[in-house]
Parts: C-alpha cells; structure tokens; sequence
C-alpha cells in the first residue's frame, strides 16, 4: 500500500506540479483546499486535483471560521507587523495547518505537505503550526526540496502533460484572503522601482477613486465591527463588503521592506482596503474607551502577538495568554465611528460610546468646567520632584536641609 | 524696588492681561516671546508687551536652534504620542523655559511666569523643565491662580484698557510653531462633532487640493532630511517649505482625543503637513538601513522617549540617554526616499541607500537566488523545538527515549 | 445628627488620636480593623476602640481573603518592586479599602478615613482604591490634615487622656501582615547605617541562626504552594508556617533604598521569610513548567503588574487584565522543589514536575542524545544572516551578486 | 600546500583529538589559546598542541582586556540571563572570536575553527561572531561533524597516540573564566537530583565556610568597582582577588535550567563568587545614584543586553547601541557599598555616593521634614482621576455635568 500525503492545495502550478511529483515517488495524494475568502471558484480547483491524479480531493469553506477565530485577533490586536503589514497570508496559515492535521487524521494519512519555497516565512508557519498540533505527524516541503528553477519546474510540467496557468508569465507571486492580498516578486523585488498598476487587483488607482466622499458609520461590539450604517453583517460578510467599498477608493494599498523571519528583508506590497477601515475606525474607538494605564501598555501586547503570529507561533501558549488578554482589554471596545472615504483617504469624523471615558465637563474651557485646578498646583510638585532633586545635586544646591 | 518676573509673552489676550495683573500685583515685568517658526509678526508683539507695561521686551528667533535642537530628536524617535501626536507644543516647552531661565539669569528676576491654565500637560512641562534648569527659581502661573471665568477676563482687559483681540470670539486656543499647529475648545470639544473647515489653517481640505500628483524626492543624513529634490536647506527651512508644499496638498490633519498628563482625556485636532511628509519618509528609510533586531527594538525606545517628551521630562537623565541612543541608531538612516502628495495622501514610491541592507540577491525568486534554502530545514526544526516538545507533552507522546 | 466617619483603625497611636480628633470635630466614628495576619491580638484592639469613643467598633478576620485574593497574585507575579521588594503593605491597602467601603455602605456612613501621613505611598493607595470602589465616597485622612510634629501629637494625647503606648520611644514606623513586615524611619533613615537588630521581629539574625539544615519540600498547583512535606495546608496558613520556619534560619531580610511613588527615595527594611521561600520556590519550578516564550515575556506582565500594585492601582481594568494573565500563565506550573533553609541562604536543590518541558533525552550528551546536531547548521545559517549581511556591506564586501 | 586553519585550542580531549583530525584531512593547524583569567597553566597548553602536531601554537594573556571591554558591560548590565545566569561563556566568546579572526589575518588561514558539539550555544555565538568581523572567513566545526559518541573518540584517540586526560572519567564539560565557572553533563542532567560536592570547586560549601563575618567595602566609579577596603585595583585583579575572597565564604553558586538559544532546556550550575559579590554592590548603589524613570526603564535595556549577548549577538549594531547607552547610564553610579559576607551570605549594610539622590531630609519623619505634605493632596486628586472617571462610568454614577 502506498503511504499518503494531505497536500494544502491551491491549484496553481506548484501545487499541481507537486501532485505529480507526489505520483511518481509513490505516495497517494489528498488535495486539500481552503476558501478563507479569496474569492476563487474553488469547484474547479477540487476537480483539478483529481484530474492531476489526486486520489481524494476536498474544498473547505472556512470563510466564517477564518473571521471568527483568527482575523478577529488581528483586529483586537490593532496587528500590524512592524507597523505596516496586517498580517494576510500569516493568520491564515494556522487555519490550513489545522484543517491539514484534522484530514490527515480522518484519512490515516502518514505525510502532511506543503508548497512554500525555502525561503519564506510560510514555511516555518505550516511546519511548526502541524508539529504544534500533531508532534508526530512528518511534514513533506517537496517545492523545497527540488530547487528546480522556474524553467525546470514548466518542462516538468510539460513533460507531464500537467496544464499551465495562462497567466504563467505574471512575474507575481500572490497570496489572497478576505483579510487582504499580498503580492512580491518580480519588478518589485527592486525597493527603488514605483510598483506597476497591474501589481494591484483589490484596490483603483486613488487617481481614478470617485470624485464624491462616502461616509460610512461602523458599530462596533467588545472589539469588533458589528454593523455598518446601521445594518448587521457577520464578521466575514461585513469584511467582504468593505474589501470591496473601501477598494474603490483606492484604500489600502500598502508597500513596505519587511524583515522576514528567515533572516532577509523583502520588499512587499500588500492591499488590505477593509482591514484599513476597520482598523482605522476601531483605533479610534480606542481613544475613547479605554483607560490611559492600558492605551499605553497594550501596544506592548499588540506588539508581541503580531510578532508572534507573524513568526508562525499562533499554537503556543504565550500566543494563547495574549490572545486571551487581548479579548479582555476589549470589553469596554463599543460604540460607533463616522469615516469618510476619499481618494485613498479614511478620515474618522467622529467617535462615540456608552463606555466613553471622555468627560466634557473636565475637558472643557467654558465655565461648565468640572476640572480641579488647584489640584494641578499639588501634583506638578510631587510629579517634579526627582527632577528637582536631581537638578538641586547637579546644579550644586544643597539638599534640603 | 518691586519683584521682577520674566513671562513667557505671545501676544495674546491671557498673556496681555496678565502683564496688567503683574503691574497690579506690584512686580516689574519682563516679556520674552520666542520665534519658534509660527510666522507671526514678533515685532509688534515685542511692541505691545512695552505697551501694556512691561519694563522690557524682547523677541528671540529661535528657530533654527527649535529645529536643530529638539525636532530633530522627534524626528530621530518617529515620535507620536499615542500613535497620532507628533508632539507640537510638547517640542517648544522645553526651549522657552531654558530662554526663560537664560533671561531670568541675566535680568536678575526673582520669577519667571508662564500663562498656562491649570488642566494642561503645558504647565507641567514648564514647571518641571524650569526647575531642573534651575532648582532655586520660583514659577508663577497667575492665569491657574486667578481663576476667571472668560468673561471676568475680558471684564478685566476692558477696565484696564488692554486691546482685545479682533478674533476674540473664535472658540479655539491655538498653539503653532513650525512643526505644526494644534487646536483644541469649542465645537472640538464634542469628539462626535466632526471638525469645521475653520479649525484648520495649514492645510487645505482634500477636496480643494491639487488633481495633480506630484513627486518629491527628500534625501536623508544620519535620520534627518537635508535635501529636497536635490536641493540642500537647513532643517527649519525644510520643514517650513515641506509645510507649504504638503498643506496645499491636505496632507497632515490628525483629529484625535488623547490622554493627557493631568488624568483627563482631550479632543485635539492637529496639523502637521511637513512633518507627515518627513515622517513618512524616514520611517520607510529606516526599513532598508536599520538591521531587523534595531527596528524591532527601536519602537520601545521612540515611545519611551515620546511619553518622557508628551509628559514634560526633557530635561532629565533617562530622556538624555534616550536621546544619545536615538541618535546613534540614526547614523546609518542615509539615503533617499521618492514620494507622491496627492491629495492627503504621501506614497513612498522608492526607496535606496548606499547602506542598504536589502540584498536582491537573497530576496529574488529568479535563478540569480544566493539565499540556501538547505538551511531552513534546520533552521525550522531548531526555531520549533519548544513548539514540539509542549505538543508532545500535552498530546501525551513520550518525550524523546 | 451627625455625619459618619469609617475609620480604618489599627490600635496605635495615630489612629486613637484621630478618633477622639474626630469626636471633638463632631463626628461619629465607627472603627474598623482588619485581621491580615500580623498575629496582634485584635480584640483589645476592638474594645479600644469603643473606649476612645467610637460608636462601633468592628474587627473582621480578613487572613484567608488576603491570602487567597490578593497575595497569591503576588506569587504568581513573582512580585518585588524594584527587584526588591514583595508588596507587603501594598497588598493589604486595596483589602482595606474595600472593607471599608462595605462597612461605610453598611453604616449609612458619609466618611472614610485612614491614618496615612502625606508623604507615603499608602495615602495614595487608600484614597485611588476608594475612588474606584465608590467614586462617591469622601476620604478624610485626618494625620495629613492636622500636620502636627509628634510632640504636638503627645500632648494632646496626654490631654485627652488617650492611653500612650508603653514603645512610645520607639523610633520606627512598622506595618504587618501574613505577607511580610516593614520597617522604617529612625536610625535605619541613614542608608549608610547597619539596621540595628531590634529593627527586625520575625527573623533571627543569621548568626544565630541553626548549624543544622533543613530540607523542605513545596507542592506547587498552577503556581501557588499547596503542600510542606507532604501535609496540604491553606495558602494563609502556609505562609504563617513558613514565616516561622524560615524566620528561624535568618531568611527574607531585605534592605533597600526604594522610590517611592510620591517621588521620595525612602530607606525601608523589610522582612519576608514566607514570602522569600515561596517565591525562590516557585520561580525555579516554572523553569521547567514555562516555554522559554513565556518565561522570557512574563518578566514584563510582571514589573508592569507589581508597579500597578505598587502605584495603588489594584483596583483598575489594567490591573484586573494583568491579573487574569497571569493566573492563566501559572496554570502548568505544577510539581515539586526541594529546598535547603541555612543561615539565611534557601537553596533549590532539585525540581520536578509532570509538565516538565526538561527533557534529559534532548540535553544529555551521552549517546542516548535525541538532538539532531544537523539541524545546528541549517539554523545558525538562517539566524546569523542579518548579522552576515551587515558586516559584508561594512566590510566592502560585495553583497551577493 | 595544505590549507591553514586556526583552531580556538583548550589543551582538553576534544580540541586535541581536533588537531589530529585536521592534520589527518591534510590541514595545517594553527592552535590559538586565550587566557580569559581561568588560572590554568597556559604555557603548558601552548606546547602540547606543538606536540599533537600543530605547524603555529600562541597562548594570548587577554585577561585584562577581557575585563575591561566585556565583564565590564555585563557589570553595568547588570547581566543575569533569565534572572539567574551572569554570562560566564557568553563574555569570552566574543573575544575569542576577535583573536581567532585577527589570527587568521595573520597567518593568511583559510579557516577558523571551534570544539563545539552541535547542540549548544557556543557553536551560534562563534560563528555570528566571526561571521560579523570577517563575513568572507569560513568556520569549521569539526566535533559537532564528525559526531563520534564519546567511546569512539577515546577509541580514535588512543589509536592516535593522543595523551588522554587523567581526568578524562570527570562527568562533567566545564567552562571557566575570571567571571565565573560553569558545569554541566553527567549527574546535573537529573533536575531533581542535587548537584555533588564534586560539581564545585571555586566555592566551598557553606556549611564549611568560615564562622566569622568578613566586612568589606567596596568603592565604585562609574558603575565600575575600583577599590576593595580602600586598595585600587584593575578590574580584572579586583575580580580574581573577589572570587576567593567570596569563594571562601561559600558565595555565588547557581543552579538552573535554562533556556538555550537553540530550543533546549539545560540543567546548568555556575559559580561566580566576585560576580555575585560585585553586582549585588553595584546594584544596591544604584538605588541611590540613579533617578526613578533611569531605575525602572533600564531593566528593559538590561535583559535585553543580556539576551542579545547570550545568544551570540556580541557584535550587532543593536548590541552595540545597548552598551553605550548602559555606560552613559552609570556615569552618576559613584560611591561606597559596605558588605558582610557570611556562609553564603553577601548582605549589605550601607550605601554612600556624592551622587546620592536619597535626601533625608525629605524622607524623614522628625520636624526637619522638608516635604511638602499638603502637595499631596492634589497629587492624588490628579494621579487618581482616570480611575474616578472609569468608576463614575461603571457604577451609573453621572459623569461631571
């Protein structure tokens, strides 16, 4: 009997090269397809797998589940890795890494495999996501281990009469979700070169973005956004429908040199049009409804989760201990932000909650003021005190006395 | 002969009358109004505090030592207070109070004054910056004794005969100086009322700026900007020519209710068209010229020292040590930065430097690859080892034996 | 009628003082003392009370809500202030707190009031703890009103006829509980000065400490001691136990110059012989227990939960999310740690656990070794590539090309 | 002509087994020996790896410069590697690597090489290092190549005729400096068993050391110890001189399971008499000299100094800004501490500095008190305020109006 591999399966030609591959070395394949909200007709994507010889081959949609228990972190967690990058292709990878441990379990199989190059940071996200959840289970990187070159791979392909993509000679390399669309390679790779217009697919030139402002209100409950303008959505329809309405005006493009976790920088661009919004919005919301003691601390937090989910941790404890504070601190996370829209532009024009902290009466200037003055007199001397302190020693005065 | 007290003059109503109260109280007054690049016409203020009484008057252009001595530190540490403040009044405390200090010194004065209300950060910071220049010289702040309501005041200037300003009515208190200008009072005070177009005065609004792009390409030394499209300028001219270039273009409103010092939270709307620009650019600069493990490290620094700034601390010994740090993981920020304004939008189109550590060789996909992708199977096994062994331990699989 | 003050009454001078202050001011006092295992006899303290003049007195045993509420996050947090210092008083201030406003709700009382001078950390922690428990509750602190000298105070004692204790003359200031003791003022507010020996109560000196060891063994679950050789106890009467046992062996006295929060450096003796053995205890058990991840980030939950605590913001959403994640962090922190007590010195000498992350099969370097030794290549490779990078372009080597 | 290659020589097995092996692959072998304060005989070393056959054999006293450019960092650190660890092997690495470097500059060699297995850190902090001074240099690991078990290296050394330690049935692998010594292997692989009297020989037990108290004072200039009872002394003298004075008295022995870079728990036991001695000193006179923010900030800048050194990261441009910020941070750290050391024991029992912060006349309690109590009072309303505003919010409580 041959040993059986659960590839994560995408239907591009490294994928589909990898089946072949997979064929000839003896081993039974499993295709295995996730939506997580691209927006591909995954149909065509499952019987590929079989026509490539496959022996089972499954699409998932785990749309829902994608928003509900990953990208929602992200957004409690304000994440952006080194305050550009939200995160796209990095919360996704768990989500695939369970789903491949759950089919290798259900199929006996002996192998789960991958497609990622040796390079990049999938690699290490799928590998220690899978040992994470199954210590056992033996993990395959087949595009790793061939180190054909582009050439090689396409007469393999060939040679195998294995179809190949139309847009084969797109010098991108892509990866999409509902939570945004990464793009590298190519004319990119040089950081001095303006990225061409057809680099983005989500997002319209901001030139060509409509010449009218649209405003939007979005509700937000213990964190995340709940409505918009006044109608509920679930947390994957509502990112969904702002992917497309923040798209056209040209929000959300981002272009940015990142440090990988395997030790070299890549020059990245990413479009995240509802990410931005919804981020945008909820950061706002912050200001109003939570304490300064943890506006202040919880960048640390937010900080090292997105470090941790960037680097592919989300299955350890640590990740687990954040995920957890992150949720409490939100609690209080509730209201409504007004945003306009405009050429690339989401300007928040007002913010308000029944968990506001905000106090008019203290921060106000007219005679409504509620605010102690005196008291200022108090706390500026204690406050200043080491300074004085230190200032008396430096300046040669003498120390009470 | 009568006490004397130096007063931090600017001109305006509570400044004017508290000369006249100065007068009233028996002291001899001695205006100081520094030049921190806010273009107004000092000349006439120098004049009016000589008007209302003060024995002597003086103007004192600083803005070139503002520049060179204390934005640039904001520049070095991307400084924004709470993600979106870049520290406006916050920069110029600390200089007025050492000119203070200075001027008291030579004039012999018993006292130097502010005009500063008592629900602030601004007097904290120039109490807390006098005394640790000069521990034994006393602060008045008469406008946090006296108590008025605004109409006493006015009362007040109308009975004593002090000008009252022909913009009296406007509900703003302003604050500027070359890196911006910020606004707070009045309709702001509601943070669900979106701003009117009168708060603002640097920039335009978006939908009057320019359908037309255009590029800049700004180059940097060590951390700061020295040239603007091939063009050298003084950091306090670039700044105030980066200010015009970008306000046409609306670039640089931020609206925002931050935490302030004294325990209460404030609406604020800011602009800061020039230092959005800089900012911008030397952030995504730092992404090719800074090592992975300073840029990651480098964030709790800049906020570290952004808060010490924010809360009044300039002058003391942790700022000064964050200081030297900031600056000397500046050093190999050189390079150029090309960007599009265009409007309220500033894009980094390119980025280079003859320190660049982004290496095309390890990045690119193509044949030209340097990067041994043999090395992240032992690279993965050893970064996921802790993983795998709580997985074993917690999926009771024997540990190794 | 008149109105109705709770007063926080421990039995010594001050507070009696302030009762019969409070009588001739014309109120009603109701005293209230708490139990929080510092082994006084609380029933003289009770009946004092009443013959001060306070209309009800009430003394509550509070020793295993102390232990089970509030210290064991101390132990969780491996708490000490500075590096030094285990958050003696600090720990019973918000226990305090909450009980009197309990009683003040229960009185129908206007008042609370403590017996704090104005230049200590307690004034703060009493008065922010009060505030977050009943915003409306008024604070009294009669001691820091009065300002009088302690000769001031003696005579009015004398006057009226308030009971001066017989150690009058002694010049510290003491507060206890379960926890620890502190120590200060008198002699010990010359840092360069040894403590004389009477400055210390709960510990032997360690020369007269046993020539005898003692071995003990702790049992730890989800970071809190549950056993002593074997015997399960309460956690309050754990710490008692081991207050006595270390006290013997000279353990847990700490010396430390300290900033206190209202920008005072302030010389305090400490002694914590239960506290020290616990917390020796258990952080060496969660060197087997905690991933490196967390063991390497749990530092800063911890300096950020102890200044909270410190700072007196125990009751604050911060404090209460830091609580949770720490509690939650300690759930694998189970097993058991041998300890050596001798003159002053607790020595681990061993640990185990049954979610011990050693694994003697990886770390051995017999031929039993389990650890790929490859995978030490492929790993330094990837994790010195940054610094291999920089130092080619700053060796004028050529990047790769 | 053979290739050349510098080898970081100890005289023990496995580097003279290297030798060997080398010669036997048709190497040249340069032996480079360092002294870093271990106390070997070094001249006896220098000869036998002439006698297995080395072409070149240098012996470097670097002792002192290993004092004065790298212990001294992890002085002013503080440096404790997961609060338990002062970087023993961590300091030498780095300076091995520079000699092994400027060797192999000097005999035109074609590698370098090391005797570390493949599963430790020193194997990653030589090869970053050398890596960072000389990026084009190759680095040879012949131990972790050849990956012989114990048995067949004797095996192939007896074939060899290498002279094979007396010691050679010591259980344990040891490394020592003038900072301290470290021990692991053989017995100490069982956490829960205690280490053997064997495992230790710069201390000796404290149920051994001497009955009476030795009072010392050490004097400290700029975070540095310089004299010891009055009598100046080099760093590198004064710490030898420190480890047996301390060493005596039973001071400085640790045992821990750490965290290793590369993914491994390990049971380690230190000794580091003068370290414990010194920094116990230093650490307590910073209580005095440094101000609140430098002594609560600069235990982030610490552990993060120490790890970036513990994981061979000595030569970094990130490790770099550390250690000049830490300098600049202990210019104020003057002064005297006076110790007692007794069985184990270094307790301090003064602490005096011209840069003293500690005042007492603002800590006392007597009638010279110069601090402001009344300040206090505004101090609390302020610092208390956000909490008041969160408690309105939570209890119903209407906010100001």
């Amino acid at each position: 009997m041959n040993e059986k591999v659960v590839l994560a399966y995408s239907g591009g030609l490294d994928t589909s090269v990898t089946i072949q591959w997979f064929i000839d070395k003896g081993y039974d394949v499993v295709a295995l397809c996730l939506d997580v909200g691209e927006g591909k007709d995954l149909d065509k994507v499952q019987q590929k797998a079989l026509d490539m010889g496959a022996i089972e081959s499954y699409v998932i949609d785990t749309t829902k589940e994608f928003a509900d228990d990953f990208v929602s972190y992200a957004i409690y967690a304000n994440s952006m890795y080194e305050g550009k990058y939200p995160l796209v292709s990095a919360l996704s990878r768990p989500l695939i890494s369970k789903k491949l441990v759950e089919v290798a379990h259900q199929s006996n199989a002996d192998y789960v495999a991958h497609g990622c190059t040796g390079k990049g940071n999938d690699q290490v996200r799928f590998e220690v996501a899978i040992k994470s959840l199954d210590p056992a289970l033996k993990v395959l990187a087949p595009v790793r281990e061939w180190t054909w070159s582009r050439e090689e791979e396409i007469d393999y392909a060939k040679e195998k009469n294995i179809p190949i993509p139309v847009n084969l000679d797109s010098p991108y390399s892509i990866d999409q979700n509902l939570w945004g669309r990464s793009n590298e390679c190519g004319v990119l790779e040089d950081p001095w070169a303006k990225p061409p217009e057809d680099a983005y697919a989500l997002t319209r030139n901001i030139k060509e973005a409509p010449d009218e402002t649209e405003e939007l209100v979005l509700h937000f409950e213990n964190g995340l956004p709940k409505a918009l303008n006044g109608v509920f959505y679930e947390l994957d329809e509502l990112i969904i429908k702002l992917n497309e309405i923040a798209g056209v005006h040209g929000i959300g493009r981002i272009d940015h040199v990142e440090n990988r976790l395997v030790g070299i920088k890549s020059r990245e661009v990413y479009e995240t049009p509802g990410a931005k919004v919804i981020l945008t919005a909820k950061h706002d919301l912050e200001t109003i409804t939570l304490t300064k003691d943890i506006a202040h601390f919880k960048p640390f937090i937010e900080q090292k989760f997105t470090e941790q989910i960037y680097n592919g941790l989300w299955f350890s404890p640590l990740s687990d201990s954040l995920r957890k504070m992150l949720k409490d601190m939100q609690q209080p996370v509730n209201g409504e932000v007004r945003l306009e829209l405009y050429k690339g532009n989401v300007t928040v024009t007002g913010r308000r909650s029944d968990n506001s902290l905000y106090d008019e009466k203290l921060a106000t200037y007219t005679n409504e003021d509620a605010f102690n003055q005196d008291a200022s007199v108090g706390f500026i001397e204690i406050f200043g005190l080491p300074t004085k302190v230190k200032a008396m020693l430096d300046n040669g005065v003498k120390l009470y006395d």
